[in-house]
């Protein structure tokens, strides 16, 4: 095996990570004193090579993936970061440089995010590289933004652009033109934490939007016993995606369904939306209205002229 | 695919497991309300399938190995279980009722160990079966035990019996008799929660035996800028083991240096021995003087006559 043994491995590469309660990663477990009178907020999240990235991906981004994908949660919650813990499955031959890379990779994260490691593990793996990594964050208690609570008359609300991560693994394996914006927004998630942490008290209820815009709409509604419209026509896209659907409409299903957003979607009150349009402003991202929850079931894509979009079932499910 | 869809699958299965702040596993994260004036503990592991368990181990057991495996970290520090995030990565094909097994023996170790599921992720790999736990407890501030800390003359003690892991791989993969109590030693450490949470201001430095008693005691001497000396007579064996001994002393260094006992390895000034006993006998397991640590370093061996055991160098390593 190209790679160093475990522990001088951990001293190169990931103690430089440690944070505030790590124990330089050389005790069995660190020690965190949670911010007083706050609620912890966890998740986590793994991701294997050929599945949830490609194997070919640059290392640089492969761990700021997951570590943004985890922190896209923390953003749902409303929630603040406080520090994570990795488990790294490195595939058998990894050699140096690549988890030098995969590290310089977190490490900018850590500083862009302000949080820092506390703990994981590293092993060998016969099969694809896969990571795990579950994150801690905090918020104040009874302010945690929750997927149940729409109401019937509520505005469905998403954050950013959406389909740039379903059209970015698209470019990246040669069935779309090569862009380096959707590339990137495959590659590195925008985890909108200033807008949660600014959505308390405005929205009835929120997650993020992973699986597909019309996959998960359809949990916020079915988590209220409701169901939802959503206008195609008003979903924000950028402009690489507005071209790519201008070239082919038939990328539409992809866009609206494809996964890989981690965007915010949230539902609130119509007499919210000049607030919310400012929590977006303060944020510094667009905040945008796509539909409406309604009494019924189910998921319903409306054309400008009010027609039914047709679409494949569901989003993306790994099972 | 044989698996269900994930979320029914999530539903069916983990849904039974999850506790109080995991939102019925329905929300982009957990909610946990740490216990007022406690230090939070914070360890993660990662399994593999024919790297940390056999492949064909019960599915019952496997779930359990890997929370043992993070319990008996936050054994090592003194802390209480509070709860547990978990990444499990199937191996593609794998069936409803392997699942459901899994499950099963997870719930057997919640109800032992008092704590339950706070969240996770469910994928399906196209590499062998990968599982990633990140474990949660809480000790008293200050109170938590730590590798470095061991003095010169402190005695090496360890908890219950030591190589029944290492045997247990051996006879469970046709290299020794079969054993069902080594066999369920590989399978089903017994983390020392119990001992663990009695030793603060009894000890100076304490850790698990995971990597193998001597390269787990070299890590107690290295973080004191120390040396320890073991004596192979003291080391406590199962009868299974000292059988197996007994009929090929070529054993030895698989036992000393094995791995996968997750015992507990502690430093404790002499003038304690009476109170670490008497913790022992309170906790339900045996505690057992095997050497002290002193000046210089490195682990040194010996035999009953003060003479020299030669072992192959160091422990298991994953890389």
């Amino acid at each position: 095996m190209t790679l160093p043994p475990e522990f001088s491995l951990i001293a190169r590469h990931f103690l430089p990570l440690a944070g505030e309660g790590a124990l330089d990663l050389g005790d069995d477990a660190a020690l965190l004193t949670p911010p007083p009178g706050r609620t912890l907020v966890l998740a986590a999240d793994a991701m294997v090579a050929g599945v949830h990235f490609l194997p070919d991906d640059p290392p640089e981004t492969i761990g700021r993936k997951l570590l943004r994908v985890n922190l896209s949660d923390l953003a749902a919650m409303g929630a603040t970061p406080l520090g994570y813990l990795m488990t790294c499955g490195f595939a058998r031959g990894t050699g140096d440089d690549w988890i030098a890379a995969f590290a310089r990779g977190l490490a900018a994260d850590q500083a862009e995010f302000g949080l820092s490691v506390l703990g994981g593990d590293t092993v060998v793996t016969p099969g694809p590289a896969t990571f795990s990594l579950t994150i801690l964050g905090h918020v104040a208690p009874g302010q945690a933004l929750r997927r149940v609570g729409a109401q019937e008359g509520d505005d469905v609300w998403v954050s950013g652009t959406i389909g740039d991560g379903a059209l970015g693994l698209l470019a990246l394996t040669g069935r779309l033109q090569p862009d380096d914006h959707l590339a990137d927004r495959y590659r590195l998630p925008k985890p909108r934490l200033a807008l949660g942490q600014r959505l308390a008290g405005l929205v009835h209820a929120a997650m993020d939007v992973s699986d597909g815009l019309v996959q998960d709409l359809g949990h916020l509604a079915r988590a209220a016993g409701l169901g939802a419209m959503l206008e195609a026509a008003a979903v924000p896209l950028s402009a690489p995606a507005a071209a790519a659907l201008a070239a082919d409409a038939a990328l539409l299903p992809r866009i609206l369904a494809g996964g890989d957003d981690y965007e915010l979607l949230f539902a609130a009150p119509p007499a919210n939306a000049a607030l919310i349009r400012a929590a977006g402003m303060e944020a510094g991202v667009a905040v945008t209205r796509i539909g409406c929850f309604m009494a019924g079931e189910g998921v319903r894509v409306t054309d400008a002229a009010g027609g039914e979009v047709p679409l494949p079932r569901g989003g993306w499910s790994h099972f």
